[in-house]
């Protein structure tokens, strides 16, 4: 048995994510290992059974029945082999997972290293909102429209908002599964990884045929940190998987990012607190999260600002009288020039050149800011947007 | 001249705010720059005019006309005074405004320096959305019910929900403004404003009668901020003067803390660039709040988690199986045994407990989760909340 084979064999004999196991193949390699486990040494306390159950598997035509199904199986030093799993071998383990996968079950057109190399993971809550739903899908459609590789778990919810985002982007998508590459979990995502393997791909750590339990999810989440340069998580409540996403992010060193949501929705509970106790970043759109996974420079975006005002394009003194004019009461020059610190034959005549540019009403009882006029309606005294409205200007 | 009428005088003379005019004061105080200013030396380039209008001032009518209105005028010294004006004598100029205020005019049955030693300012939009209106009024009545004074600007949106929060739960709270506090600006609020006077307090720095200029909200903001111990941004758009509330905040090194909202609401988007820059710290209800401006170690709050399950209270070795247990095709009890790594013998003992405690089904094909069970139903075996709802846990 070679070691490819050999793996084979110990990713169907053991269950994903065990870290004695990982640990064991990194030391010994798989051969070794099971070699080992076939003369029934008792190795790191496994069971006496393996051994029987071992000489029961067949790697080979394991291999052979996969490749008929279009399924691959890849191990450390394959081309494909994505170069952030090794970080898991460093990584300590997580609620009793851990270690780099012994191989990867692949099916799906991408290769899987260099759809790897630029991907950013979004993940979150099954029982998302119709908000997080719609922003998982933009930040999708913006990462993959930007060339970064959107990975997930093809859940319900935000998992499928982010690859439907990334498809409909024609960009690539990966799906991370907690059961065989071959099976659809959940079943209502059959279409949807069939798109996915057209020209993104399906990575499962377990051997085709297995079933979904809690354990091969929990296992699964580390395989979508490691495999991206970071996690963007979307919806989460207190108690989501996708924390435990996050968590595994931080342990191998990935830039953690959260989408903040309305602080009455409990699917946002969850990431405020991994804001608010600094363990990710708050991201608001695809740029702030290009920018957080990009190497330091080399992509920075412009702080959000409101469009310029008419009232930038003025000189300083201008702007100082037009701080000075009353918004209700007019008042005489002197006191407008008085307010702005400044002799009053200089307001006089800024002022009536304010007046021609629409910034100034002049009443019989003096000055004032003229009402329909851009400070007085764009922009209020209390240095605000009196409009604004629940849109972001694009 | 005494150095409260001084200042009575000075408050009328200068704009509020003006950096160079507190800062002679606090060299050479109040009385001695009114008598240099009254000479005509031109300190510190004031305009020539400035000595004619001083002596055409009556600081002691002032007060007179001032008392009868039922308004007083603290300075520094005042037992009422609050203690951390003095910062902003420390902090550097913002906006080309800074310096302790000259006095304060003050109207209401609180008592300022008491009403602010434990106090929080709520700022934000104007414009705000129903959200925010929400969020900001739930926070201003939590904390008023904490005995946490709330201190605002009395403007339209944020301000106001923030202010009647306060009042709805019978706490104090101070209304800082823009203009005199005889004045009501915005009009709409002249019965809001009627309202906090009976409990809670109205503060300016300019005299009464005056009118609010922009040049005084940017000057009134930074009396809010350090009047409180920590400033709230519930809503504030890019260009906004909460965030200049903020910006002094952060100058007086107090707490800046930021709500956020959905990323989708324009108004939300300068919290979360306070957020995202760390300029601020998240919070999602006034525990937070509380929590971040209590003396470290004298308020803390739980981590907030979901409510325990019934799968929580099953021993390591039953949790062992149900998480070995596939969901959707039923497995014999040898294959969960393997997957759990346990006996077959033990396994099928716990199986048969889990049946009759409902977490478990039996069919003729083997044992599988069971479908309306507490793990299938309550926790999916992804790790998820399966139902969850928009709604926080109460």
């Amino acid at each position: 048995m070679n070691e490819r084979l050999a793996r084979v064999a110990l990713s169907r004999l053991g269950e994903p994510g065990d870290p004695r196991l990982s640990s064991l193949v990194a030391d010994l390699g798989a051969e070794q290992v099971c070699a080992c486990l076939g003369e029934e040494r008792g190795v790191a306390g496994m069971a006496t059974e393996v051994a029987e159950r071992l000489r029961g598997l067949d790697p080979v035509s394991d291999l052979e029945r996969a490749a008929a199904q279009g399924i691959r199986f890849l191990v450390p030093g394959d081309a494909e082999w994505p170069a952030g799993l090794g970080d898991l071998d460093r990584a300590g383990p997580l609620n009793g997972r851990g270690g780099a996968p012994l191989g990867l079950w692949v099916r799906g057109a991408g290769r899987l290293a260099g759809t790897c190399a630029r991907s950013v993971a979004i993940v979150g809550s099954r029982s998302a909102t119709t908000y997080g739903v719609a922003v998982a899908g933009e930040l999708g459609a913006h990462l993959a429209g930007a060339g970064v590789s959107v990975v997930s778990g093809a859940a319900f919810g935000i998992d499928q908002a982010a690859h439907r985002g990334a498809l409909a982007a024609r960009g690539p998508t990966v799906a991370v599964l907690a059961c065989g590459v071959d099976r659809a979990y959940p079943a209502a995502h059959r279409d949807l990884l069939g798109y996915i393997a057209e020209t993104g791909l399906i990575v499962s750590e377990v051997p085709p045929g297995c079933a979904p339990t809690r354990l091969r999810f929990l296992s699964r989440n580390r395989l979508i940190a490691a495999m991206s340069l970071g996690t963007v998580v979307v919806e989460a409540a207190v108690r989501s998987g996708a924390l435990n996403t996050a968590s595994w992010a931080s342990l191998v060193n990935r830039t953690v990012m959260g989408v903040p949501g309305p602080v009455t929705s409990a699917p946002s509970e969850g990431v405020h607190e991994l804001i608010r106790s600094r363990d990710a970043a708050l991201v608001t759109r695809g740029s702030d999260v290009l920018e957080l996974v990009s190497p330091a420079g080399s992509f920075t975006q412009p702080t959000p600002r409101a469009p310029e005002r008419r009232r930038d394009r003025l000189t300083e003194v201008e702007q100082r009288v037009l701080d000075a004019l009353p918004v209700v009461r007019p008042a005489p020059a002197s006191s407008v020039a008085r307010t702005a610190g400044l002799a009053t034959g200089t307001v006089e005549q800024v002022l009536h050149g304010l007046v021609r540019r629409r910034f100034v009403a002049r009443t019989t009882a003096g000055w004032l800011l003229e009402p329909d006029g851009p400070v007085a309606a764009g922009g209020r005294p209390d240095g605000a947007v009196a409009s604004g409205g629940g849109r972001r200007p694009e």
